[in-house]
Formats: structure tokens, C-alpha cells, sequence
């Protein structure tokens, strides 16, 4: 387990990265949030563009990072997908995965089960979502019960403990899970962050946004040190944003203009903890 | 017909309701304005959740609203239209119809014809589009000629208002039918409400938003309340919001800030009219 | 070729006459930026709506103007953008044409391709896009080579100033060539306009609405006036946007409404400068 300064100095080194390379991670995303997504994206140093048809996915999963997010369905996925994650594994391409509504309509489980061989390098997902992701794929350590409602979570980041770093274990990657207090873990050492703003569940995306974020950081860092930098730039971002904030849209602007102005040692000196596993 | 009083209980209780319980209105709407319905709908108090395929719009049908908007039509919703619908007049879900475009292709009339026996509980829209409604519909009483251009309307809330009724007493539910002066109606009360902003026109989205959040009001409250509930929170949030913008952006980031800081109070107290058909 | 005296004066008369009859043009347009596009078409004086289906397209086409960007492609385009490009020159509506990612996916080449023969009025691109295009097109004027990675340019438009030429002698038409320098021609003129934000590249869309936004100019000018109209209000509005934009999602609300501000005196009056070819 690497020490705290050995991960604050990956932090600032990837968010460091990203600012001088500008690399570009795709997304197949949903339609309420793909504005936020890219623009999120962007922010932070990144670029973005969205693509839906399976020779498009096929071609994008050969570049420097993806993100998969399957908030809104259409029946072409039926193919996009399945070949968009088998080049992602083929290429050894970073993706995150963030398993939206799991547990809404017969194409999104289907889906979710066919990305389980591709071993996303980094789920993005709410404490219900990791608990429902565990059972789906059958990562037997993970015991508890799911409480899906929709997009929102209905269970705790606690309870999702042991799902998380089962699901790591699984993918030898990292998991990037929401709450009101967030977790990040590769399996081996699990992060926990505290920030944000409680004007935060009154927007759509913010989830969204953070998995397109740790998609760009996954291209200049390793998957714990990605979905870590992801996570505390939104929670950083978040708490800046929420002073002066007259509601959530205001807030939401706000927000992104953070992302834009947080810089790399911002990120490196967030309070987080870690503890081994 | 209820008295003034009554119904500003009945908007009081529908608005707190809503504060109190998050309830959730899914959507299946145009892509043009799918993040302005969201985020209006979590800024009155409600949740949101987005789809396009048969399964899954059918399964969310069984819930406690929904929203169905068909400004940009796509193949599949052939199939999901006609399910859902069947769905929501089964299971005696709440839920508001959004004709916008109507006229516009052929998939778009022959939808809105398999929407007419699942009786839509809320039918949102402007002047043009009830009088092409009650039309399509074969409504008898509705006799004025509509002017529909693409979704904006050329004839005046005014010449609607007798489309309005017919169409309310066909469902049984209510009208919320938006211009310059607001109408609501339930057949036997029509409601008037003035307020909003001339940047109104000016930004894309406020009819879809409108229709989104009379779905989460449809939820806790009959028809009527839902949608003049709706219509005042929009009039109440536009108002307010256009002191201090300096053009239809910040207009529409103060708009949802306004929306989301309405009391249910406020919306009980703001000024409209009745009188009985 | 005009004097700049005469280009100034179809500048003004082309904005104002957008201001008073509140044109529309429908697009075709990608899920990323479709909002965006939307409202930048209503801030400068128009009319937005927006299709995905064969007939909707088609029956569209027969309007006042039409925007197609094929940012992001679903099945139904390929019968939907051969379709409407036929009825856009059929019907001689100016039509302005955004060739997004051209080289991402065989359904794009495919879509560009057969764009060619309906002549686009206005091409709005990149550097990047306006070598590839010529490439495409096969006009052999346009001899050096495109970099394109997906939506960005890595060309500058310097070396995009034959194959801009080139583009615009073949159809008859304009281009407006972002960049740095933007670059607007006819094939007889090129005016170049200096100004924007550092801020820009730092959002999604800015393209994709300057597209919009000279489709709903080309209703009310020629197409050099139209595309040499989108650019200025652009520049002009990113440049006052810049001032006080705390980061770029409020740079972004401050530019929509510094495009609904900008009079058509502003944009008759912005510098740029022309020379013949």
C-alpha cells in the first residue's frame, strides 16, 4: 500500500499531466448529461467527443481512454457496446464503466453483464449500483442487498464497502463510489473523501460528469490514482462552488468554473483518508 | 367548483408534498431541452429519470408519474409510445402528454392518436397545439382552426380556450396551456395566471420544463392543482428571475435557482383567477 | 468583389432583418451541443427545431433555412440526411453543413459524401475539416494534408485557406473556418476576423451554435453575409463574454447573452478585413 505522499504526489503528477496533454477520452454517454459530461471533461483539461454506432465505439476504443455510461438506452447499443468493450479489453485501453438505472429494462442488464470479461478499469457508480453490480456478476464477497430506486441510490456508501473492493478485486482496477461520503479503492486501500455541497443531488449529472472526468485522468494515471483525482476535484469543485451559490443552477456553473480553476497541487493537498484492506 | 381558497390549500399541500417525499416523474422526451426537464424537476423537489426503449418505459409506467414529450422522435419509440401509454392508462399512473411539434411527420400524429384512449391526465401545451389536438382528437366542441409553425404557436391562448376544455373533459384531467396569459383548466374551472418573463420565448426548454414538473406535481396532487401549480411556480420563478439577468442565459440559470427556492407558500399566494364553464 | 463599406451594410440589414421576422431554421443536429445550438439560434432573433426522422427532415427542408451537424450519428441518419440534403436542393433552401468528426466511422464519410452533390450554402468547420472535406470532395485545388483528431483541429487555418477557397468555388457558397483567425469566403473574398475567448475551446459547442446561428443569417442574407455575420456575433460576444467570466461554464452564460445583446449595428461595425483572391 503506497503511502499518503506517495498518492498525493500521483495525484498532482496525473492532474499535472492532463493540463500539459489535453488527451481526449470518448464516451458513449446518456442524452440528460452528455453536455455536462463533455464540459466537465474539458474543464479539467481534457477533451471529449460522443459517439453511438458500433464502428465508431470499435474505432474509439483504440485512443487514450473511454467512458461507457448506459443512463439512456437505444437498441443499436445492442451492438455498440459489446464491441466497443471487447476492443477496449483487446486494446488494454483505460474505461470507466458507470452502470446507471441497473435494474431498469432487459438491454441495460444484459449489457452490463457483457462488459463484466472487458474488466472496466474504473466503476463510477452510487453505493445501490455497486451492491446490484456485485450480484449481477457474481463476485461472491459481496453479500449485501441492493436498493436500486431509478438512478438514485437507496443504500449507503458503508453498505457498499465490501461490494467495492470485491468489484476492484475482480477488475484490478479502482471504484469510484458517490456519497455523502465518498470511497474510492483499488482493492487494496480504500479512500475516503468528504466535500462536496448538498446543492449537489439537485442537479443531474454530477455522477455522470465525474465518471467522464476519471476517464480523462485514467488516461495519465493508474485506476485508484484516477478515480481518486476524479473524486476529489468534484469534491473540491463542490465546496468552492456552493459558497455564493443562490440555488442548483447557479451552483452548477459554478461548479464547473472550479473544475476549470482547481489546480493540480489543489487536488494533491485535498484532505482524504486511507486505510489498508 | 372549489373556491380560491380551496385551491390554493389544495397547492399548498400538492408543493410541500413534493418537498416532503421526492417523488419521482420519468420522461421520455426530446433531446433538445432533456436536461433543463430534469433539472427543473429536481428543483421543485422531485427526481428524474430518462428512456427511450418499449421495456423500460412500460416498467417505469407503473410508478407514481411520467412525462411524455415527443419534440424529436426516433424509430423506436413506434414500439415504446404505444406500450407505455397502455401501461400508464392500466396501472391509473399519473401522467402529462407534451404534443409539441405536432404536424410535423407522420410517426408524430399517429403517437399522439394512440395517446388519446390512455387519456393523458395533464396535457401540456400552447395555444396552437390544443386546437390542433382537439382536432386530431375529434373533439366536436373545439372548432377554431389551429395555426401550428414547427413548436411554436401562432394562435393566441385566447382562441385555445375552448380546445382546452374539450380536451379536459375528454380525459378528465386538466390543460395547462401556456402564453402570454397561462390557462389551466379541468373542464369545469378555468384558471388564469399571469407572471413569467418576455426572456421566456427566448430560451429553449420552458414548455418541456413545465410539462416535466406538472408530471412530479401530478404525483401529489389531481390534476388541476398539478397543473396550475406548475403554471404558477413558472410564472413566480420567471418573474423573479428576470430582475437582474442580462439576457436569456442568466435569465435561465436564475429561472431554476427560482424554481428550486419557491416555497409551497409562495406558490399558495401568487395571484390568479377563476371562474366557472 | 464588395467594398467593405457594402459587407458592413448587408451585415446590419442581414441581422436586423433576423431580429424582426424571427426566422427558423430546424437542425440536425448532434446530442452533445443540441441545446446549445438551440439557444443560440433564439438569442440572435430565431427560430429552433430539431429532427431525426427521414420524413421530418425532408419535410423540414422545405422551410427557411436548415442546419446539419453529424456530430453524432444514430442508424436512422442514413436514410434521414440523403433524404433531406435532396428536398435542401430541391427546394434551394440554404442550408449550412458541419462535417464533425468526418473520418470517425464509415456512416460519416458515407453521409458527407453524398452531402456533395446538394451543394451546401454555408460549410462551418475547422481547419481540419475544411482540408478533409476538400480531400473528400476530391477537389484537387486542395493539396495539403488534414490532421484531423476527432472533433478538434490540428491544423491551423492558415493551411486551410485553399481548401476553404476551393470548398466555396464548388459550391457556390461560404465557409466560415474557425480558428485563432477565423476565416470566411466565398471563393472570390476572404475576410478574416479576429476575437473571441481563450475561453472558447474550453466549452463544447461553440462550433456547432456559430453553425446554428448561420443557418438562421443565411434565411435573411447571402451566404457570405450569413457566414461572415455568425463569425463576427461570435467573436464579438466571446470577447465581451471573456470579461468578468469567472471559468468557462460562466463565460458560456455570459456569451448566449451577449449574442441576444449584440445589436446589428455591433456586428455591421466589427472590425475584420477583406482581400480578393
Amino acid at each position: 500500500m503506497s503511502s499518503i505522499e506517495e498518492i498525493r504526489a500521483k495525484l498532482q503528477a496525473c492532474a499535472q499531466s492532463v493540463r500539459d496533454t489535453n488527451p481526449m477520452a470518448p464516451s458513449i454517454t446518456n442524452f440528460v448529461t452528455i453536455d455536462f459530461v463533455a464540459n466537465a471533461q474539458l474543464a479539467v483539461g481534457g477533451s471529449a467527443a460522443m459517439v453511438y454506432l458500433p464502428d465508431e465505439g470499435e474505432m474509439l476504443a483504440g485512443g487514450q481512454g473511454m467512458y461507457l455510461n448506459m443512463g439512456t438506452l437505444m437498441p443499436v447499443y445492442e451492438e455498440t457496446i459489446p464491441r466497443t468493450v471487447a476492443a477496449l479489453h483487446k486494446n488494454a485501453t483505460p474505461w470507466v464503466l458507470d452502470p446507471v438505472g441497473l435494474g431498469i429494462g432487459e438491454l441495460r442488464t444484459k449489457l452490463v453483464e457483457q462488459c463484466k470479461p472487458a474488466k472496466p478499469t474504473i466503476i463510477r457508480c452510487n453505493a445501490s449500483e455497486a451492491i446490484a453490480l456485485a450480484h449481477l456478476w457474481e463476485l461472491e464477497e459481496a453479500c449485501s442487498e441492493a436498493g436500486v430506486r431509478g438512478v438514485d441510490a437507496t443504500d449507503s456508501v458503508a453498505d457498499a464497502v465490501q461490494a467495492a473492493i470485491a468489484l476492484a478485486r475482480f477488475t484490478g482496477g479502482a471504484l469510484a463510489v458517490s456519497g455523502e461520503e465518498d470511497l474510492v479503492t483499488d482493492g487494496q486501500t480504500v479512500a475516503r473523501v468528504a466535500g462536496g455541497s448538498a446543492l449537489m443531488p439537485c442537479i443531474t449529472g454530477t455522477g455522470c460528469s465525474l465518471g467522464g472526468v476519471a476517464a480523462i485522468y485514467a488516461t495519465c494515471g493508474d485506476p485508484f490514482t484516477a478515480a481518486l483525482a476524479a473524486t476529489i476535484v468534484f469534491d473540491l469543485a463542490g465546496a468552492r462552488a456552493h459558497e455564493g451559490a443562490q440555488g442548483p443552477a447557479s451552483f452548477k456553473v459554478a461548479f464547473i468554473d472550479e473544475l476549470y480553476r482547481a489546480t493540480p497541487a489543489d487536488i494533491a493537498a485535498y484532505p482524504f483518508t486511507i486505510e489498508g484492506v
